[in-house]
């Protein structure tokens, strides 16, 4: 039988689950190439404007696959609801049924967008974290700095936004959390103040250079996940001494890597792939001045794992 | 809210609604180019072999758009499971948020495809029919007699199998809803005796032939819904005073019409549409002695009127 898991309980199984170990084992076969992920599926809407997305795939040899469905209605902060929108499904690979539903309304994806943040401050981050900078004041502003509480005992930010109120409401919710924000509408005071840059923002030009950049700084990029955005000045990842991705196929056609290799700043073969690097089980940064610079633009892989490991929890 | 139906009280409500014209008018928007259909994802896999696809898409100006997964694991009927399964999602236009998940397990699919059939009988069918012929004897050769009711009064079935076995259970099945079923091998014997016949097979190579066939037939194949199935020797098509599509577009890369085309029996420009039969409001056969076939080889619209009537129903 179908079973059908509502936002309250998944929120509340995420809160107590290891899913970092989870996505790491995701990012590993990613790279080990037993992932399936077929093109995604694309729904455009004009009145009003918004986008579907459907992503589905599975790891060879696994018990289950997963569809993934994710709306963007930006006309729906009009209405007071909110824009993004969204569920998995889980089947079994044995049977094609359907096991779960899970009506996560989007959670999830952020659940596992952060948690590659995670990952990516813990095998490149500096040792000492002096200030975390974050461009952009959303959801994804709030849940990595949040999620970085087990890298890293820093309580400092700072924060960049483009709107006083918004910062200003960032502000007060991540104080609320305990941490210590100051704001600014300049990138160089984020460059100079903060060694771990976490960028949030659906920018198309980018926001910081990399004039502006210190030694020993690790920039996680996760705003770009299409073509036309981009958040990081391509010299930024020529600087880098490391440059990662989470899924290097997808990075060459879309986010900070694909721009910085168009651009002939870096090449394709300079940059390693998350799962490797986890894989070797040790910390990809060798040195505290080394800048590096981690492009994530979200892999299936990563909605097949957290889906499956909330899906089993919620059984149990 | 998203509110999740089962199968009871999907079937339930498809017994007590008017479908007919839920389809029809879907026809006529697709055939009045309405319909928004991106292409087909597709999983496949191999261990054990099975595969699922996923259909998508909107009327224009609807409320509502669907997305229908449906899958087919051919190894689930050693483990006494149905090989077909699935689900359909209904969203809102509006806001992109999901209303309704239809657990429907492939049944909704079953019925449009049966509601095709009907409408395909509707506009072409001779006005007395002697007997119905039927290709195969699983759960489409079943449906897609019963949806006949509303058009003809005849209860003659002839049943053409390929295993004793199977064509004594259809017999059985039938005959307990008042059907006179006879059963046989040889499809000689079905032309003779019917003139509305029914294909459901998914056979690879042709079934029925052109010089088997009597004056005043209607055809109607359902069963090639891909371009390597085909069940009508292709000069059947040929012979025909008139060919309807449900999908031009579609059966033009697959299912009886593609094979004709190709073998260069007929031209694209002589297939009629379905949606475009509908809109002129008037059965499509003039004389008693004309030979029609009708080639269906199912399009998104009619998953997305059927799910977005049945949740109507269930809703309110």
């Amino acid at each position: 039988m179908t079973k059908v898991f509502g936002i309250e309980e998944i929120r509340a199984a995420t809160a107590s689950m290891d899913l970092t170990s989870v996505m790491e084992a995701g990012f590993v076969a990613y790279s080990d190439g037993k992932v399936v992920v077929p093109p995604v599926g694309e729904l455009l809407f004009e009145e009003p404007p918004g986008d579907t997305h459907i992503k589905y795939g599975y790891i060879r040899d696994d018990r289950v696959f997963v569809i993934k469905i994710a709306s963007g209605f930006y006309g729906n902060a009009a209405l007071g609801l909110p824009s993004s929108s969204g569920l998995m499904l889980v089947f079994s690979q044995k049977t094609g049924f359907l096991e779960s539903v899970l009506l996560d309304e989007g959670y999830l994806t952020n659940v596992r967008t952060a948690l590659a943040g995670r990952i990516a401050a813990r095998y490149l981050a500096p040792k000492e974290v002096k200030a975390i900078g974050v461009f952009g004041t959303g959801t994804m502003a709030r849940m990595q700095v949040t999620y970085l509480s087990t890298e890293t005992d820093c309580q400092n930010i700072v924060a960049w936004g483009r709107s006083d109120d918004s910062l200003r409401r960032y502000c007060d919710d991540m104080a609320a959390l305990g941490y210590h924000v100051t704001t600014t509408r300049d990138a160089r005071e984020v460059a100079e103040a903060c060694n771990l840059i976490i960028m949030t923002t659906p920018s198309t030009k980018p926001l910081l250079m990399a004039s502006q950049l210190q030694p020993g700084t690790h920039i996680t990029a996760m705003g770009s996940d299409t073509p036309e955005k981009q958040e990081l000045d391509s010299l930024i990842l020529a600087r880098a001494d490391i440059v990662v991705a989470d899924s290097l196929e997808q990075c060459l056609s879309r986010g900070e890597i694909f721009h910085a290799v168009r651009a002939g700043h870096i090449a394709a073969a300079q940059v390693r792939e998350l799962g490797g690097q986890i894989r070797a089980g040790t910390r990809v940064r060798t040195s505290q001045d080394q800048i590096t610079v981690a492009d994530l633009t979200g892999v299936a892989v990563q909605d097949i794992q957290i889906a499956k490991a909330v899906c089993e929890r919620l059984s149990s």
